[in-house]
């Protein structure tokens, strides 16, 4: 049996400790181990890990704030980032992971397909990890799998495609607090018109998916259009965490369409909101043949993101050193999964 | 612009018919072209592929039956090959192009997933295509996407996967008339079981999907159960190329599963018959999250087969060499579809 991937963990916040989690569990299989664990915050620092994550016992496995220092004291093959949505913000630290030879799988939506906002950070990210023989990949449920991979590989079998539609309906009312909140689930339309003006509000990484899914195709798009609208409530809905009253925003409506000769052939709807009706994911394919594939009841975020993100680890491995988006890596799938264990767990 | 991707057709029956048309098509994007052909059957040989097509005019591409002059004396980057469903049969020929230096897309069935009941004709392809620089795939709609890859890629978001099961219904009677027959519509009952009996009726690959599926959750099976029945006609159903009598085979119900402790964990049940109700394809994962998958009126064999091999041509090319899988090679995707060429294609 070959030796367990060994992970850091960089960034310890809810999808952190979620990783965590996921990690741990999976140790069971011999085939993957958590070495590491990174946060910036000093009340952090000092922890174990499962004390972070409200458990009794010790995993030996203690939060530090020097990224740096845990890199380079602790052998590791692949870091689990999970720190911030914006590429230039988490600059830094990928280039330490990259320098310190260890792979990367991050959570940084931008980073899903990174070479259009970021044309330097980019590049100059690629020529290190390719100078250092690792690869780096930006992934999650969305960018990096329901609205970008999903919608490619809906086109696999199509010879001709002339239209791609892509729809995703979220009820954030069963999703976390944080999710309820980015998504402004509460406010008044006045407070959602201030916080759409920060440019950093609201889902992450739509136009990413769309240009990703470009590429994929090998579509030149002319002209891009992107919406963000609030999606007000026509009731009173309450969450586990707050009650969204009728007339408030319950989420958001973010839409974005890529134009060829004046026709919106590739367009991704996304409606995240409490109390959402028939929550889906579908990806609709005007080809050859015709596609409509239905994720019924979509795909639920919270445990998806965390799994798209561990389950990327063995593939950016096998990857060739570089930057990398989804469309190279090979076919995403569950990692480390053993029905044996998960039914004695699931009895236990 | 790059070079286009030089292919030669080898096998030119239906399938091979369909993929050059395919190809031609796809030809005005400068991406790919047709360069060779390749049939076995005299009368073919000397003729123009375009003569094969029931076309007018002259493509230039004729058909020749020396496999290895067309190979030597043609440049090329891939041979597409769709000869025959068994391993066996091909080997000699998928020899022939990779002692040429040519990658290989096949449609064998046997080959999408080939050391389970080839380890040695796979070792030896796979030593071949290594000491020549070259990688081989087996790929189609089933197997090769919608019974395995599509089921393994549903799995990409999920942390534990406790069972995974895959359906497909199809409907014979929309299908070409060698697919009706291959299923054994209008037969009786009693011819049903002669031909079962040959061990070569019916289904070829569905072995192959669910050890494929296994092999990406890195699940080791106790045990595979595998059926084989008629789904008989409660109707007279006509189809464009025969009548269905109410009593008679309207085509198989082939079903597999692979048990770990006794559970039927990993399920693939195929129907293909005459006058199916509600085709369909779908994945049901009972994991973390839940993912139930569904195509919504199925994808349609005869153009998706076609499809799904010009599409692994570039994905196969990007590949190390050797002998692949599907799960090898990069997410599948429509290759060389350029919208306003095919508006303008379907205007005209």
């Amino acid at each position: 049996m070959s030796k367990p991937i060994r992970v850091v963990q960089f960034g310890v916040g809810p999808i952190g400790q979620d990783c965590i989690r996921t990690i741990l569990a999976k140790e069971a299989t011999g085939l993957i181990q958590l070495v590491g664990a990174i946060d910036v915050d000093p009340e952090k620092a000092g922890k174990d890990v499962t004390e972070i994550l409200g458990r009794s016992g010790r995993s030996g496995i203690v939060v530090r704030n020097d990224a740096d220092a845990v890199l380079s004291d602790t052998p590791a093959d692949v870091v689990l980032h999970t720190t911030s949505s914006f590429l230039d913000t988490v600059h830094h630290q990928l280039v330490q992971c990259v320098r310190r030879g260890v792979h990367v799988v991050s959570s940084t939506e931008e980073l899903s397909y990174p070479y259009d906002r970021h044309p330097e950070l980019s590049t100059e990210l690629d020529g290190l990890a390719k100078h250092n023989g690792v690869a780096i990949v930006g992934t999650g449920v969305n960018p990096g799998y329901a609205m970008d991979s999903l919608a490619l590989i809906a086109t696999g079998v199509c010879s001709d495609v002339r239209e791609l539609h892509v729809e995703r309906v979220v009820d954030a009312g069963k999703r976390r607090l944080p999710l309820q909140k980015k998504v402004g689930a509460g406010m008044t339309i006045a407070e959602f018109a201030e916080q759409k003006k920060t440019g950093r509000f609201g889902h992450i990484g739509l136009r990413e998916s769309l240009l990703f899914v470009a590429e994929g195709l090998g579509w030149s798009l002319d002209r891009i259009e992107e919406n963000l609208d609030p999606v007000i409530s026509d009731r009173d809905v309450q969450t586990p965490f707050m009650t969204v009253a009728n007339g408030s925003v319950a989420g958001i409506h973010h839409a974005i369409a890529g134009y060829v000769d004046g026709c919106a052939i590739l367009t991704l709807d996304l409606k995240m909101y409490v109390g959402a009706r028939e929550p889906h994911d579908a990806v609709h394919v005007d080809g050859s043949p015709p596609i409509d594939l239905v994720v019924r009841e979509g795909i639920f975020g919270d445990t998806a993101t965390v799994a798209a993100l561990v389950n990327a680890i063995p593939l950016v491995m096998k990857s060739e050193p570089g930057l990398h988006t989804m469309m190279d890596l090979p076919i995403p799938r569950a990692f480390a999964t053993t029905p044996t264990l998960q039914k004695k767990a699931r009895a236990a």
